[in-house]
């Protein structure tokens, strides 16, 4: 089963108003490619400033919500739309919404690890400052297949990739925004490992790189095939990744190297105690 | 705690007796460079087929146990054996034994997931046609600090390394024999990854490759740190691998970068189940 996909790698400004007409306009722009599928990076809506997050909060169903049902029925195609902060009873998530071609929410992803670094004399940056974490693996069904969805810092676990999988996920999503430390040391080897090991393509998208940001993004969107290749992958600059992906691959490659079957379940289990 | 490590990517030729004169020559060469541990590589005392592992195989504590036994203790060394054919009431393992400087030996792991590939009109493959598979994990206590050990298609299963880590281990060790098809496209990511997830020491360490082999080693022997660096690396020529490990720079990773920590255990959990 193949489908196009394109993730907009997108230059991130303090207007959200601003930040979705782009999101509107790039997709209007990919009209003639056929796209199925249309992917966003983590906070596409704002500064990735913890601090922030508050201001931009908005409730499921709120304008910036209903905004992304529209573009997604209007275009007719998927859309994971990045991430955005998400208020509930004043608890502020890290939360991705997934909509159908038809503008319904068929998913909603919010982010289960928060990313905490506290260096002695050196970075300090806490998410769990201003952020509540999500309880929850999410995985959701396409007319191509299933697709396991996280949010950035989530990929470093691979317990949870394992869990998308075991339901059924040929595929996995990632809104992220890795850093200029992380970024080089690890971006790269996290999709090829996640892809490898478990057998499924495995996509990240990112805000564009702007050095005069808070937090600056590595950028670097990327694309990995079932087999841990790279097949497609951006620089730091605002683009749009675009490929075609075929879930047979995702078959084939399981047939002749049967990892999955080849796990000690006898010996080893992850189990899940999702709330 | 620092200790000095030396992998032996070694020729391994169809001769028992000598193949483990070779490793003693070795080891009797290093001698001047104060190694506190010699790591084998899969398979170092007979050619990697699976028709021949019988004919090669010993039950645990016979000729080929007692010369390392007695080479460790000689040497004053740890030595992790590689890998040989073990013979149990006649069932074949693939078997790690691990020796103390006093040549007790204090740990023996046995590959738990065995290799099988069977590509229609392909390659072929099967290793359970004549091995028999490991139930435990393996984790050994030195005076550095405890130590995991895996064989080779063992550290393609990131539930097997966690259980390891969670378990004390600080390094783990992987006698191992990547294939020309394999070898390129995962070895170093999959060094890497569970060095990276884990936050802890990877060796890999594999028979010099054998263009004229029945089954060619694509070498590469790798050290790779907490942080997922390349910490070392042989090309495909006989060589040693010789490396100082800091086991506080472990604990200097997961202070910063605290990926262990984080783990989302009210979420998931890999369970072992044991016989």
């Amino acid at each position: 089963m193949k489908f196009k996909i394109a993730g907009f790698q997108m230059n991130v400004s303090q207007n959200k108003q601003k930040n979705i007409e782009k999101v509107e306009s790039c997709i209007k722009g990919l009209k003639t490619k056929e796209i199925d599928m249309v992917v966003l990076p983590e906070m596409f809506i704002c500064p990735y400033q913890t601090t922030l997050f508050k201001d931009y909060s908005e409730v499921e169903g709120g304008e910036t919500w209903r905004k992304l049902s529209k573009i997604a029925k209007k275009y007719h195609i998927y859309l994971i739309a990045g991430s955005v902060p998400e208020n509930e009873n004043g608890k502020i998530y890290n939360t991705s919404y997934v909509f159908n071609r038809e503008g319904e929410m068929i998913a909603k992803h919010r982010k289960i690890h928060l990313f905490d670094i506290d260096i002695k004399g050196g970075q300090y940056f806490k998410e769990s400052d201003s952020l509540s974490s999500g309880e929850s693996v999410t995985v959701f069904e396409t007319e191509f297949g299933k697709i396991g969805l996280c949010i950035c810092y989530d990929l470093r676990f691979p317990e949870l990739s394992r869990l998308m999988v075991d339901r059924g996920a040929k595929m996995i999503i990632v809104p992220a925004a890795f850093n200029m430390t992380t970024g080089p040391s690890h971006w790269d080897i996290l999709f090829r490992t996640r892809a490898l090991d478990n057998q499924v393509f495995t996509l990240g998208v990112a805000p564009a790189r702007d050095n005069f940001a808070g937090y600056i993004s590595w950028a670097n969107s990327i694309l990995v095939s079932p087999w841990g290749d790279i097949v497609n992958k951006l620089d730091e600059n605002e683009d749009t990744l675009i490929s075609e992906i075929d879930f047979d691959y995702v078959t084939k490659i399981r047939e002749e190297l049967p990892l999955l079957a080849h796990r000690r379940s006898d010996i080893y289990k992850i189990t899940s105690k999702e709330k």
